[in-house]
């Protein structure tokens, strides 16, 4: 945990009102609505042409990243809850149990719009290449 | 340095030929056409609304982060040179001594409209909020 000398050190440069940096979202707790935590931030894919956050990856299960499964969430998904201090996503345990997802070592090609259609359609949220 | 077969492990999540991940940005040298290192990407600051890259921040100089400066570059800027492994920005050091930057420790205000309108100016780039 950071202490709160450091917190204040990094404001300048971790978050502010409009921005927030990639390496503050990612470690981030995910919740559902009921407050049950479905995983934690891993990473974030940005469109390299338009400079838009496509997805933020979500990590859950496993032990020291063996067996971890990833889902790729599509970035307007993610609400951020300062009293959570986690982001909330509108889905149960069971409804993420069924999402498209991968491991580490899946050869996932993120470039294959078939497999990204089908990862907006499951949470019904609008591309991101839109 | 990571290793060729760590680098294949993390291939289907790091980068493809549309997306890129923020932690693979982060830690990308930062040269000019000259191919002179003009840094490296220390963070990456999206716009929570949109989702865009607002800045990729690059810091240079310093020893074991003391005394570092750091460039807040609008996104646009920065085309990736698979051959310097870099990215490239038309910039030559003493232009880049000239712009605007910070340190660590400055109470920079990311959402002032007229520090980022400055920033864009300089390097005379298109605003990301728009």
């Amino acid at each position: 945990m950071a202490t709160h000398a450091q917190d204040q050190e990094r404001l300048s440069s971790n978050e502010t009102r409009k921005l927030i940096a990639a390496d503050k979202v990612e470690g981030t707790t995910v919740r559902n609505r009921a407050g049950e935590k479905l995983g934690s931030i891993d990473n974030v894919m940005i469109d390299k042409v338009t400079g838009k956050v496509a997805y933020a990856v979500m990590s859950f299960g496993g032990f020291l990243g063996i067996g971890d499964r990833y889902h790729a969430l599509p970035w307007g998904m993610l609400k951020y809850d300062p009293k959570m201090e986690s982001y909330v996503i509108d889905l149960d345990k069971e409804q993420l149990e069924g999402a498209p997802s991968y491991r580490k070592t899946d050869a996932l090609d993120w470039d294959d719009p078939v497999w990204a259609k089908k990862v907006h359609e499951y949470y019904n949220v609008p591309p991101f290449w839109i």
